[in-house]
């Protein structure tokens, strides 16, 4: 059994841009020349997400009302008055959504459906180079 | 260590049915013959999702309205103009819930709970056979 | 390759207390002395949620209208019927937010970020002695 980890950052504008990784995450899996095991994607720092989606334009645009309904824009946060910050909404997504996803992978290939991609998701107010770590376990 | 896989398919209506997979992930656990580990929970497709629930048939009925707060039924999605398709709230549902569930087991028993079961949920539009990757990663 | 558990119980208070367990997860990965691997965080029961946050006294107000928006407190729930219970809101929330995740860590230290915090949610409708499960896979 071995772990290897891999850290790797993403540009991605404000208030739910997304990048598909999954091309990344299986190149790592690849390069570990491990057969099976799983991989954990993790964003580091509160205001990102992880998760999967078929990464098309449409459904790129579908989740903006999403993240509306799970946490508004238009209205006043306690977090704000802590930091006089505005992202509010964004931590409060992040904790939703969640920051952590482990995917198998066997034969060396991760399991994910054809149209099914690794996305990172960014949250905050602005524009961020959100920072995710990539860890294999398997042998 | 030792690392197992195995797939399931699972036939679900459409539009929010579950079934509690506690049993069949148990058995597999056991059937590894390993005593402490955890087991990676993996729903292949971008329209299905993982969790946990307590199992019973109030709670199947209650998930139905939370699903449409998500993602409303009565709503346009920008995923229908890319495929002409009509499972947009589908799969921003997916990608709110996550898609991926790792429960740790010891002395090879899973540690959920007495009313706590792991359930698998389709989110599409139709009915679907729901493929599920388990693997078992421990000693 | 070692696995290691360990339990801990934590006390909260009713519908979206939390409490940042950060510190005792470091603590447990430190104690096992491995160096990289990764650290799953299990909430036992349905009515609790693990995530994560930046750990502040504004955002653990804010989160209160977000689990309304998921699963309001003025409605009606099947689940009641089932078992005479008030708590299908807290049932509902745990299945949408999660009760588990997954944390590497390397060099020993978890890769959480400065700002972000390991937390339990208690989600059901009277204080609960939440029990969690904490699982180190390494070398």
């Amino acid at each position: 059994m071995t772990v290897e980890t891999k850290r790797i950052f993403v540009d991605l504008a404000a208030d739910g841009d997304m990048a598909d990784i999954s091309g990344i995450v299986q190149e790592f899996v690849s390069a570990t020349g491990l057969s099976e095991g799983i991989v954990t994607v993790f964003s580091v720092g509160s205001t990102g997400a992880i998760s999967t989606i078929e990464y098309e334009p449409g459904l790129k645009k579908d989740i903006i009302p999403a993240l509306e309904r799970l946490a508004p824009s238009g209205i006043d946060y306690e977090h704000h008055k802590t930091w006089h910050d505005d992202n509010g909404r964004g931590h409060i997504r992040s904790t939703l959504i969640g920051t952590s996803l482990v995917v198998p992978f066997v034969g060396g290939k991760l399991v994910i459906g054809t149209w099914q991609q690794i996305i990172v998701i960014n949250l905050d107010t602005s524009h961020r180079q959100r920072e995710i770590v990539l860890q294999v376990l398997g042998e």
